[in-house]
């Protein structure tokens, strides 16, 4: 039997408690170390796990060599540094949404964890979401037929960020679901957006992505909405289904409905004939499981038996690559920007 | 006392009959012809209004001198030469939305009805809606505040057309009520959208509308969704909107909700301080009325009093103008085209 | 062969029209004959069937042969002596909802259909409704387990009658539903309702009916409720339903949920186990079909193959036999009633 | 400045820690014993709060001079036994609902408490909640007129008990709430409830209450339903309202509405003449404030100021009256039983 993986926690402010408690509950894994510039914050975690170690100075968490694992949950604008300095010292890396604040530095990630044979993991939480993988399941086995294209709304009052706009802060939940429901990148966007509130940091967005195979997919992000909304629309040729992630009992609705053509015959002049199906709609049961545990795990997986994670660097460079040229294109006016993405099989 | 104004209808096939019996119960107004080239159609009238006189020449309509308005309801290809012959026979003209299928056209009609000096009113039903007038007057008595943003759902399975797409068939009537609502017109727009049904007839698009002040509009229209949903949601600096044309009882909630944004003392180095505030929500009775009928009226008022109708030629116009350049946009892949547009006031 | 049926209307005020066109338009029936005492409301049916013949005396109609089958749309206390007379002129009867105002006219009417070898039908609309169908199929076949209780909420703002109170108004659609869905009849009721607006015309009442095998009902019905309301919920062993009458989209919804019961073992003292269950939601779609259309069909088939009406005079008398009682109980303050209902099987 | 109300609490297992938590957090008082017979919640609780003492003896408790007040939190039949020893010992007693199993027990629990001249309060936590309280407010204040009926849904799936029925789980909140709103106790009540699941446990029941000045309400609560719903429907002659406990955003609507009554000239023989009203909707915001802390704070304040609790001795005494006679009247079919119910001020 093999000791348990050593997780160390940098940052354990607003999130990182979340993830310091679930990589302890993980199988496999046990928390070790919490590193935090304020000691209050450090008192507390000590307070709730007394075997757990704390530190101002995260270089003694790296130092250690019970420390397998660290996982970044620090402002974005940290992370590739302390990735790469962890990389160094030959720990695996679990780093919080967005994986960096530029595409170069996630390159620079990703490189780091390739020199050091380390696991490098990103906090796409709703990967690991149980709704989500039931909407994969759908897509996946064809249920749905061709996906023609997903909307997303992801729109609520507050809160409003000072350190980043709300495509940074909301979008990257959806381009991680998207690449991974549609095993594909991006081949170009639009965005538009503006700031109605604080200068200068957008607050109201809507993107659209254009993905391989002429699947469109569009975000509406925004701080400024009188309701929550959190829905995903998949619409397929056979199928469609609607995504609530703020219902409690009601998160999945199947549609049995579509249009289905009647291709004419080649001797007659005829116009396509369509006709609508109207069939039944079904809720499936959701299973509760916190996805945060299920990711935790899956990184704690990924180490033991040197497994490729489902959210690994690669993905979450696509993310930010996403992310700032939709940030470009919103301050060029809506110009399209050129990703060149591929389906990722191909 | 003087006599009604009598009203010939071209085109009585799906929506045509509505006019006509509105025009009919109109005050002031009496139904006096009925012109369509489907003798079956024909029949149908004469059945339920024995008075009105049908026929397959709409020019014996206009030779007839007890006409003294015309409405057009028949493929929006026709308006343009359907209403330059009308004013040269010296009618008013009422046409259904949209105006005609370019700007140029608009622009002849424009010129003919002022030559003929007679009105010309298009068919934007939703300016006669009481729901929409309840939002206006909610923007002009301030209560809103300043207005953000405004976007608008008008989603559903079906029913696809063949002689034009997603954004001719759906996309008027919202613009219609943002230029009323904003007292603008677009400065310019981005669009996107695809076929997936039928080829080269998009069924879904996403059009992005930038109008004077920093103020922007976003319409979702779609004949490939598994709901039908029609809204319309007002942000504004002090509350916010949303209208639900579906819902039979609940169609307007106003919600008393907004960010206070605290500016920061001079002497301080503070960011800005952001308040939520959430309050009451209140859903406004809103009084039952036909808005067919409303618009019947208001067009007879404005031949009546020699007053401009509301939807008059110059509104269409920019109408059509908008949707020309989303679907030259969306064709583009998003391409940003410039409309130039104004306040109306300025 | 054979001669269309010929039906006369008698009473073509508020509902009689919707049976006239109904039965009209059912193959192997046409309307004959509209009687009425008010000449306006006959001319308005002449002019919107010119074939058929109106009178003010029903006797003129009962006197012509051609006449088959009379449909009686008159008020509830005129019934049983139209029914009888029609019954002695060799007719055929269809009677609204109620069939009549007491349980002595019902037998009446029953006795005098016996007597003349003709059909009687009462109108209980909703046992022509593809809903309730769907819902009494999910019964029959065991979906549903064994049916524990059944409750229905028939509650609005208004239309407050003068000519009768809130249960001889909406409860025979409930008390006819839940006898056929059952296939039974109550064995004891009791009831508790008040008139709060109109003196000694109770606008709000809460029925208890008890079925055999301890199945229970619950009726609330009021003309005082903020919300139009109109569901009934059937809960089963195996799995509950919910039929909402006022979505347009979402008419049914079955939930695959119960509570499972462990049966402890013989030698044990152990106590019930109970588990829950959670499964999926289905909205199965209900086909749009008129019920009244069904309704005339069927009387019309009853007649064409002797076959006996699912809304017989039987069934019509159970249901008047309950609202009586459910008033008598409601006048004493909730005093149990007996009935001696039974299984209409056993 | 005084020392704090020393506070202990027998029983913390399920509902006991709530309790335990917020009278510690309330002002002016402060946790100082919790007794349990299981040693692992002891510890629990040791672990959480190191200054509070704890026992398997709650005599020890009792016998410390710095407990002023008792918590019971046990199952009910202990209620009465523990609150008389705690009186005889001197102390204030808080205890959990129901207060008791029966009438003569809340009896002796009064004359104890009137007998050592100390407060005793009963755990009905809905009077201290937010939104119920804004329905007392909009009740006294008359914005909803006479108030006509009332009627509560408190039903879900589960939780099954083998202690009590549904009504004594459920509808002690709800016989709270409605005498507190009403100022008044039920008159007689008729009720009838099934057990479906376990024998003689009944899960479902519905219960008419009637209260003076022909107020009715109306209760159905149930283990056994496929959604969970808790609504309180208050019809009154001016407005009407509908709260709804599980919504997280809007939990109270109140409705505009009514029918208004014109009374007939005394010289005509016209019949009443209504006419419906149809107004706004209004959601009032509902400021959150947990119902336990409240609740704590309010029976500290009793004592601090020796006032009389909302939910005192005879208040509590009147729920379990009304419980005892709803189960009474279950088992004998829904007989009416007399509670003799007045007008608190009266």
């Amino acid at each position: 039997m093999t000791a348990p993986i050593g997780v160390g926690v940098i940052g354990v402010g607003y999130w990182g408690p979340n993830l310091l408690r679930n990589f302890n509950n993980a199988s496999g894994a046990e928390a070790r170390w919490a590193a935090d510039l304020d000691t209050g914050r450090l008192e507390h975690i000590k307070k709730l796990y007394p075997s757990v170690r704390t530190t101002q100075d995260y270089r003694e968490m790296l130092a250690d060599e019970g420390t397998d694992a660290v996982v970044i949950a620090t402002p974005a604008d940290t992370h590739c540094r302390l990735a790469v300095e962890a990389f160094e010292a030959g720990k695996h890396v679990f780093v919080e949404k967005p994986m960096a604040i530029s595409e170069d530095e996630c390159r620079q990630m990703v490189q780091a964890s390739e020199k050091a044979g380390r696991k490098l993991m990103v906090g796409h939480t709703f990967l690991f979401n149980n709704a989500v993988h039931q909407i994969k399941q759908l897509i996946d086995s064809g249920e749905l037929g061709d996906i023609y294209y997903v909307y997303v709304n992801r729109v609520n009052l507050g809160l409003f960020r000072e350190d980043c706009n709300v495509v940074w802060d909301l979008a990257p939940h959806d381009i991680a679901i998207l690449n991974w429901l549609l095993d594909s990148t991006p081949v170009s966007l639009t965005a538009v957006g503006h700031s109605y509130v604080q200068p200068d940091i957008e607050d109201v967005a809507f993107v659209n992505l254009q993905y391989p195979n002429k699947v469109m997919a569009h975000l509406h992000v925004s701080w400024l909405d009188p309701n929550k909304v959190r829905t995903i629309t998949v619409v397929g040729s056979k199928k469609m289904l609607v995504y609530d992630d703020v219902s409690n009992t009601e998160k999945l609705r199947v549609y049995d409905k579509g249009v289905n053509v009647v291709m004419p015959h080649y001797d007659t002049f005829g116009e396509f004939q369509l006709s609508y199906r109207y069939g039944d709609i079904v809720l499936p049961r959701i299973e509760d499981s916190e996805p945060l545990r299920n990711e935790a795990e899956h990184f704690v997986d990924a180490i033991l038996n040197d497994s490729t994670p489902r959210s690994d660097g690669h993905s979450g460079l696509e993310v930010v690559r996403t992310l700032e040229a939709a940030c470009d294109s919103m301050r060029e006016g809506g110009a399209a920007r050129i990703l060149g993405g591929a389906s990722v099989g191909g």
